[in-house]
């Protein structure tokens, strides 16, 4: 069977061959949106024949055929065809050849541009989902990690100078609380994503006594997305803020991996990690790299370029759907592909992870790094903070010794190293798992 | 009084000039933040007195110069030095010129760092609710066009060709989607940012004994940033995710822009502008440019390299501050300024624009554009789709006359030109403006 | 054979797993490297035998070895497997399976970081050529479709309005002088990256006496890449140049595509294409689709996402080479196939165009077009310029009637409509031909 | 005098006061670019008179009262004013006051367009000169580093672990080649942007005969950019390739900037720098941070930014000028800005910088970072590589002392630490100023 739309007139095969190399539709994600648009078809199917568009039994034997095909794609006997031109087409052209007319009914009140974008809502919706529970197991896993050396001292910086006092559990408390924000940022594009715009058509309706709301039931959206023209017109925006969402991920991971870059250097000290999550060099035999954090770290570049891709691809185009925007297609599910197994290699490397006490102390034989402390000593004896300041700083010298287990355990407000309030970051993993049923 | 680190030994003029020259703090920044500082002062001096940290005589003293100088600064009686380097220094030298001693005592259990972060917080919070009203205007002129004008048949694009009747009512109804869309997307920016950064001292607290749920309770936050490290490390994700949620509105308005620099070009003529909204060219005397959705075109590039430049500021560098993230204040400023404007302009565009009804009406003397409503016609008629759609395809020079005012009312699914719903958007835009009192 | 820097103590073959599973090495990649590789790995193995840090025999045997690879690779008798991590690896590998200890000398005086380097150098190198290949044949194709259609009148637009009279010549006239410019700029990227960076090793040289002049020569660079760390700290500029290079060869087919999808829209008509160079729809079969210039115009952005990837994978590391580098690779690789595949498709596309000369016509039918040629008619009478501007403003209900086509032939100053000068870019055409051989 | 289209019906002065508010000029980019119109206006008025469109006496009295603009304006007696829109207007205005209807005829065979377009093009060469010259006093001052401090051992590092010897001077003649090359890249764009659009008036050229090679030849570019569309075409990419070319400088300034941040860590102490040159905090009294080379890394985001807003504000738009494209001037300002204070601050710090022995001693007390030199030992006496590899790898705890100093004057061959080639940059950075002149 051949594309939908082909004509007899003056063939040309060579143009043809050069248009179909050019405009490849990427089959590795029309065979990821498989399911997603199997599911919405179903749908459909089940609205026509309630609306009265399609009989019961027609949409019945439609509706069978379609849930066989999941089935038969993950056996290999389903297999979208670069001349068919995409995963819509291959599925209706096999229910034609199933059922012969009445496959040929599916497509009344429907157009490929609103099954793409219904089936990309699903699955981003989906993958939005799954990134919440990789997320939230590696929130696990850094609270576990911070739990467990809560009081261990480690300097804090600032412009990579010795700052003041911080601890193991601070930095890691921060990748928790860091994770726990990007949940909510990943809760509000799955709220802003998840409306139905099947129906649609070509962005412009159907003449078509189609039900909207009753696919927005069967599907589980939040609600129908109304105008017509609006479903075509926000793809490449609802691209781009699902991108936004997950960059805010990679941020928190990116962070994490390059202060791990740094803190594993000879240099630094701070933090041992288990041999095996390490690489060798071809010349040089004492080395180990780390270049796992390395990779996520330029990952985090890469979703920032897939954010660029999908954002501009939708520029400066009129309204209603151009090709263009299938190259954000592209975009969303490498960053989806990206942030998770980011996610996971991530937890990983806080399971396999512990401080170089010995190297976290020697950063500690430097006095300066009180500096502050001894400030506000002088401040809760009464001096005023900027004569205090003063003092202590034409006398750095002169600082004594300090313990600084004492130290980070002294400072207790919220949010403190005396007082980092770990459970409850706990009390928020359980709660968001709980959501996820 | 000079800046608070100086250091008397060795000078040097020079590089000290070279520095500033080179570090500049863009005090049009610190400017704006003053208010946003002074109000976070207040709470951190009335919080320090509710502690013992400060007598209550003395804080009341230092609230009530405070309470002074965003009138001075009105007046031009305050002004930001720089070699004062920023509006959090020059006001606490205002407060020991003017109280002495007590004046020192303000910076008592806080760092620069935090009273950036926290007067960022405030202005962002400020500005996000800002953009929410102008949206709500800009939304609401748009619902009154699309209202003016719901059954004014235009044609529908994909691919930039004719596809399907549309309508006036359809093209701006889904700027008014589109808008409310965004604005729940900013709603959830300001839940993101909505949290107290303040008492994070250097991002690593202070051994004084402060109270952060009570200024957070104070300046009227949802909660407490709890980890003061993550405070810091949170400053470059939130600008980014604060102009990602900014572009979503900006991508709204850039397709509304670059639909009229197209739709009011000769060969399009669908609508007309008031010429007053047009500028001229310098030799060419019959010329009347669009010039201002151009720029708003170009505007939304402008704020896509904003936050490329705020997201960029913060990468691969390690916990705690870095000067670097200085270039994300700027970036998040200018993307509100643009944003604002645009939507003002885009609202005074829709208030001067009205359907070239003998434009529009030329685009339908072509009927190919009716066809899928006859290949609809036929299937109601029992007809399977793709049958159907080929009947028509090969009898396009067949198609009878269509009248298009009759053609787009009689498509009633919900977001059909036939039933475009909306008093549901005039709902929507009510419900929203009354959350902002 | 397993990898190089392997150890054996405390195996965790899930940790393993991991690690490769996220840093996996594209071996897409790697097979395209792959000739580039043996070509570098015979010039060092010659140089090594020169330098007597390998036996004349030795080198030989090594050399012929090296020499079979490409046709076992291109026979899929040798290839590269995910468990030796990359071709540089695989070919070191191969040579001591097929010669034992003579195979284990190979690797003396280099590192897999310059083997990378010097592969993508010669890589890079040779595609920039390729480029060029393609760059003049597209711009023949322009060349050809100006002189065919030199003097077919079309608007010319300024802000998409109508500004001054143009022609098809000119409209194509300037993609190839835009070609040509670009051609230039190939040719600067070639300057830049042609230097040698064989020998630098790990970026800090080796104890051996090498002779980096030798490979420079046997590989034809123009010069020695000379501090080896700068070897390695180039790699993200040169990654990042080069894709700036290409960039500006597909803004320049950008405008081109976009022109297209522009002025063979309904309202438009300027272009007729053949019907095979266009698609169709799913649900309305009067469409005809020009989706070819769309994924074009969509490339563009593309590209620019590829650039910000493999100019950000580099940002704010320390000298020396670090891993992030790697996703510059893939960057510039696909950037290559991007531009030339844009390239071709162009030129099929100029080869399959033609002017719609009713389309065009009609443009011409509203006299404002002309009104600066009757403000220069009146200059040239001896009227000021500003005077002729508003006396022809005031009055441009009154223009008279205007041929177009002597029009815009009585424009003969160098670049204008009757003097584009088209003999010029034949003459640079076939130099720069010429110097390809 | 005002505008030059403004037309007089139906006044609405709130549209226009919105619309001069959202397009505004930037005045600040007029203010600079004053000169070089200057400069191109006294070429047309010649050319004119030359060819006969203006008489001599005319012309001659034009380009007096031109030449006196630019120092009217230094001693602001000459002011562009925002009611005057532009610079371009504001000087013709000048010249109708100064020589009453003479005035008016300046503008004869020209546009706006191309006068901003020349105006730019002769800033834009003026200023990557300008560059050129700041770059080779930045090369020299680091290669006067490099030669002072050639034999001072330092780390080599890659993934930043220590990978071999290396030292002060190879690092800081890494920065030397990296800059010239960059200065070879600064020549590409100046050999780009060298062509004259003058004379393509608004894109379409004009009826009157003027001789564009005379302008040519009196501005000084090396030829005619001929197609007067392509003159408006190129716009947008010259900008993008101008701001690639200095992010060549800034990507070498960046990776400078990184290491000292680094570099001067506590944990590092590889270097010091001038205490003057650092700045303090508003807490901690101890603190030193070198905020300048922060904002500077910050900086080469901030031109990628700057890159990407002159690039896509030309994306996706008609042949022809479209006022979007008035962002990529702002952009190309600021990098240039950027660029050139970006070399003096670097320049400054390399004249106040000096290796930290006694840390850059420490950091070679751990003998594994000569592994290499070891396997290379056993290479020379006949090992062959990978066996020496394995050898050396698992007997790294007995390796023998290695005088640093020595091991790094050992190695020889070329971009060797032992043999960095200094003396050839020092030709090169003199050829290169002599070309400047």
């Amino acid at each position: 069977m051949a594309k939908l739309w082909e004509k007899s007139q003056g063939k040309r095969a060579d143009l043809q061959a050069a248009v179909n190399r050019y405009i490849v539709n990427d089959l590795a994600a029309d065979n990821i949106l498989l399911p997603f648009d199997v599911e919405a078809s179903i749908a459909h199917a089940q609205m026509l024949s309630e609306v009265g568009l399609l009989d019961t039994e027609s949409a019945q034997k439609i509706i069978t055929q379609l849930r066989r095909i999941p089935e038969l794609h993950a056996q290999g006997k389903f297999v979208i065809r670069q001349e068919n031109e995409d995963v819509h087409t291959e599925i209706e052209n096999f229910l034609v050849q199933e059922l012969g007319d009445i496959g040929k009914r599916v497509h009344a009140g429907r157009s490929r541009n609103d099954q793409v974008l219904v089936a990309m809502r699903l699955y981003v919706r989906h993958e939005l989902q799954q990134t919440k529970k990789l997320l939230l197991a590696t929130a696990d896993a850094a609270l576990q990690f911070a739990s467990q050396f809560e009081f261990v001292p480690m300097p804090g910086f600032s412009h990579m100078q010795h700052a003041m006092p911080s601890s193991v559990g601070q930095w890691a408390g921060a990748v928790v609380e860091s994770l726990l924000d990007d949940c909510r940022v990943l809760d509000s594009a799955i709220a802003l994503i998840n409306q139905n715009p099947l129906g649609s058509a070509a962005g412009f309706g159907t003449a078509l006594p189609i039900q909207r709301e009753r696919t927005t039931e069967l599907l589980r959206f939040d609600r129908v997305q109304v105008n017509s023209l609006y479903c075509q017109n926000s793809r490449g925006k609802f691209d781009a803020f699902t991108i936004a969402a997950m960059l805010q991920v990679m941020l928190t991971l990116g962070k994490f991996a390059n202060d791990l870059v740094v803190f594993t250097s000879k240099e630094f000290s701070f933090f041992k990690i288990h041999p095996e999550l390490t690489t060798g060099s071809s010349i040089m035999p004492q080395k180990r790299n780390l270049d796992i954090m390395e990779v996520l770290r330029a990952n985090v570049s890469m979703v920032q370029a897939l954010q660029l891709q999908a954002q501009s691809a939708g520029m400066n185009l009129i309204s209603g759907y151009n090709k263009d925007l299938q190259n954000g297609k592209e975009a969303v599910m490498k960053t989806f592909s990206i942030t998770q197994e980011s996610l996971r290699i991530s937890a990983l490397v806080l399971q396999n992870l512990e401080p170089d006490e010995q190297g976290l102390a020697r950063a500690f034989e430097d006095k300066e790094i009180f500096a502050t402390d001894f400030v506000n000593e002088l401040v809760l004896k009464g001096a005023a903070f900027r004569d205090a300041y003063k003092q202590v700083g034409s006398n750095l010298g002169a600082l004594s010794k300090v313990d600084p287990v004492q130290n980070i355990k002294s400072k207790t407000h919220l949010g403190a190293t005396g007082n980092l309030a770990l459970d409850g970051y706990r009390k928020s993993i359980n709660e968001l798992n709980a959501t996820m049923k």
